[in-house]
């Protein structure tokens, strides 16, 4: 079993949509933030990654609705590495309510990592490294 | 080859962020309204089918990014059924810049066909009709 | 009286919130537009000033809500300039259903109009001269 | 002096926009969540608050900005009652970076307490007791 990283997240109104239920799209938004933090505790924070000249473009994502989560909803994000090649790396998100075992939402993201110049490039070693405990992969 | 429906979008500045891109979860508020005007335009307004009782929560979806829009591109979003069964309904949209034959984003959207008691049920007929045109599959 | 520009916007669920109603802030986001085909309309797409150097960030906006629009509704956007000042731009615009006369909400923003250093610079005079006949001010 | 509130709130990819800059109508949304933890920290989360039959909609709100915020900025939120009336209720808010002293943006948003029929009523006494310590006016 790999780690899991854990963020939480305060469900706004301007999550939600008139079926009284976060927007669809809105927990990508939710998944963002989460490996944003999940980045910045292994100790490369996204905005130092990109300054040091490595972009991470959405190449595909994916979700999966389960239930759904509501106003002022107290949200557990728990991300792990789904896959790491060596120019893509694909970030899972379980949403689930804060002391819940129900999985909402599973949100899968994979970025492939280019140069500025918008190419491919190899993930960093040093990222790499930091996330290899949190892989779900054999 | 089904046919398609097509309609067109704007990019605002809501819309990008940093990147000078459209922010990747925006790309379903984009499919969303390709989807409505669909509905619409086959005689069946998404208002008016949850006001008969038949709603249609999202259980999956997913985007492929092979491109990206930048602020104020015209869009052109082309639109058809995946696939169409008893209780579930998956649009397919394309959204490319108008006038080019380059695919920026494919978003596909499953919804599922549900009472206001959140149970499953069966598509309505008409709808069902009305969409057949569009349907790829055999 | 000044001229009006006219422009249509439709509510799409992501535009809602969980009381049914377009989100307060949301109401910015299509003034946005607004503004913007405005621009176009008279001859000055907004990208293509920025592309000239000159930029417009927001430096005050107000919002005044009468009503409120609900999902699916067909909205008409009236904007007026509220005021030109050598390097200022008030754009008001005044939001309701299409085809009523009661107002929703008025959004009022005004731009600064800066060079690429972030300084102040006067409002080049073609688009000035493009925005008078929409001048409330004597 | 009345007492401040304060919240912190990390900048997102979701909220910037292509001037690299937090979108101007998305610090309405941040002074949302702001205010929602002020309420629920004074003891009446707003959840609650709707729950007994009370609604707040926004009847006005302006936005000045003096500066800006970027993506992953750590903002501090400082809130207070700038007004406190029958029936109206309004919140300022300063957003600023997180130990800095420079404010970048005040966001002011005036609610109206309404029944759940929409008509103007009086705020509830234990609501307006809590915020009395956080009042600006004499």
């Amino acid at each position: 079993m790999p780690e899991f990283h854990t963020t939480t997240y305060r469900v706004s109104y301007a999550d939600t949509d008139r079926m009284d239920r976060v927007y669809y799209a809105n927990y990508f938004v939710i998944a963002e933030r989460a490996r944003t933090e999940f980045l910045r505790d292994v100790g490369h924070a996204y905005k130092d990654i990109e300054a040091s000249g490595c972009l991470f473009p959405v190449r595909n994502c994916h979700a999966r609705y389960r239930g759904y989560a509501v106003y002022d909803d107290l949200l557990e994000c728990r991300s792990h590495i789904g896959a790491m090649r060596h120019a893509t790396l694909t970030f899972v998100t379980d949403i689930r309510r804060a002391g819940s075992d129900a999985s909402l939402v599973v949100a899968t993201v994979e970025l492939a990592c280019v140069g500025e110049n918008g190419k491919p490039r190899v993930i960093p070693e040093a990222l790499r490294d930091a996330l290899v405990p949190y892989l779900a992969e054999a």
